[in-house]
């Protein structure tokens, strides 16, 4: 009944693997071994019964890395029966690494960070070319509103990228509840992480409250919008920054004590390109990142000029001097 | 007393005044005649005493104009009310435009474009320069939900720019709550448009129910937040328009029926200049929009070749033909 039961093809199940199927094809190439990054939740839980089932029909190797936080009580427990569910899809090598998390990032950022760190080792010790990671379609969705909230702009809307670097995500197309029915469909039995349900997360009050006001009242399919609306920002995103690295370097030159760029040159540009240009140096030279207000000020001294004194700004003093903006720390 | 509390300078009064001051002083030029938009609501009502206060003293005349939308038993009513309020601050003139509302675009749209005609047939009457819009951060803020909601990219969430024709929107940096306390600092007293309380507009629903949670999940200054990306994704959505506009004519050319694009030039651009050439090239031509999959489909011919079909979209045929991509009506 079991093996019955794991062998059924529902719509989920074709679902999950059609994606992982495609991302295995757009990004690497036979022989590559894989790693899937296991939390043992419902949607790495899936992402790897289908990459244990793709890979050697595209003559890949698949394996898993299960990164224990060490934050809750048992995590050592639940990083084992995921390992050993891994194993049992048959999946390997399985990988389980104990990560220590730091305070300095807040407490998503500072786990994340400490994942990756594991990701990375995983990487380097077995040999693997890319870690598959199972965010889902409403993870980007909650990414995209995250960003919306704290306002900070295009970069920070523009949400996950189904590859970048090592990391694939195939299943940024798949909805949640489909990873859940993937798992039941398939006599899997997913860790349910306490910290989903903890309101202390922004990232849990976009998922349990805001999404779902969403959904009712502006109908459904928000989640998708979301998703959709994040890969054309991230396209127009990678578009201009692209632009900025081809010529930053031309109007650029060495000021006493920092940098110089060209005035001609930044009022020639549209004011999306001349305030990545700004935001660029500033980040680049002294290593602060502009906030919006800060970044059309100094935008004015080539838009509005009209003798501006110099401005003050958080880490960085910004002058005109001529045909010249001249950036120096502050 | 009255003219007592008229006269008082609060923080609401001074704040729409310098919005107001900045709009005409980026904008217009001694003598011109400029008209607010005035619904009789407290937006447009405190946009309309701040423009009668700041006009003469940068050497304009101030008017307004006022739609009477036909759509509600006793509109004709408010719509005096409205006009008597403006000619009591002093604008002159003050027209009254009643309007015949069509059906054919869901109610809010068939309404702007009546009003909108109203505005540009009282800009001719006038000779005004322009026509003020009492549109405040929480519009820009609702309308860049909205716009999150269809889920049709960056277009639609860019919402609304200060300054677009003759259109000038001097209170987007203002909340709609400054607003009312202009009002009623100043002893005017602004018409409820009852409209502005029915569910049944998806606008309202963000306004009553969707922004509060919002607030009250991810924190105040939400609303900011969101009028500051619509800021930076205008202006990155007009530089990547404004260089498609820069080369499309190069690379394309008369075809039988239709156009064609050269492949390679597809090729040589990054993703959100390619996906803007077929979008436009289709729009331009054809009157068709097209949604993202099927834009992505038609991209896939230049970016993934392997001989697909000629696709068959919604208005447009697509196909490649050596080393160019063939558009013709379906």
């Amino acid at each position: 009944m079991e093996t019955e039961r794991r062998r059924r093809l529902t719509p989920a199940v074709a679902n999950v693997r059609r994606a992982v199927r495609a991302a295995f094809a757009g990004h690497l190439v036979e022989g590559d071994l894989v790693l899937v990054g296991l939390s043992g939740g419902a949607d790495s839980l899936a992402l790897a019964a289908a990459a244990a089932f793709e890979a050697p029909r595209a003559a890949l190797r698949a394996g898993a890395v299960v990164v224990d936080h060490g934050l809750q009580t048992g995590s050592a427990d639940v990083a084992e029966r995921a390992a050993a569910q891994a194993r049992e899809l048959g999946l390997d090598p399985v990988l389980v690494s104990r990560v220590r998390v730091g305070g300095d990032d807040g407490p998503e950022g500072a786990a994340r960070a400490a994942r990756h760190g594991a990701f990375e080792r995983a990487l380097a010790e077995t040999g693997a070319r890319g870690i598959l990671l199972a965010h889902t379609l409403d993870d980007q969705a909650e990414t995209v509103l995250l960003g919306l909230a704290r306002g900070a702009g295009p970069t920070s809307l523009r949400g996950m990228a189904e590859s970048s670097g090592s990391f694939l995500r195939p299943l940024l197309g798949i909805r949640r509840a489909e990873t859940e029915r993937f798992c039941a469909d398939s006599g899997l039995v997913p860790w349910h992480d306490p910290h989903n349900a903890d309101p202390g997360y922004a990232r849990v009050r976009v998922r349990r409250r805001v999404l779902p006001v969403l959904e009712s009242e502006l109908g459904p399919g928000i989640a998708e919008a979301l998703a959709r609306t994040a890969d054309q920002l991230r396209e127009d995103s990678e578009a201009l920054d692209a632009m900025v690295l081809e010529f930053i370097e031309e109007i650029c030159e060495p000021a006493e004590a920092g940098i110089a760029v060209s005035v001609s040159a930044l009022e020639a540009n549209p004011a999306a390109l001349r305030q990545r240009v700004i935001r660029y140096v500033v980040q680049s030279e002294f290593g602060v990142t502009l906030e919006r207000a800060h970044t059309l000020a100094v935008a004015r001294l080539v838009t509005d000029w009209h003798g501006q004194k110099a401005l003050d700004l958080p880490g960085v003093r910004v002058v005109r001097n001529g045909g010249r903006i001249v950036f120096t720390a502050a």
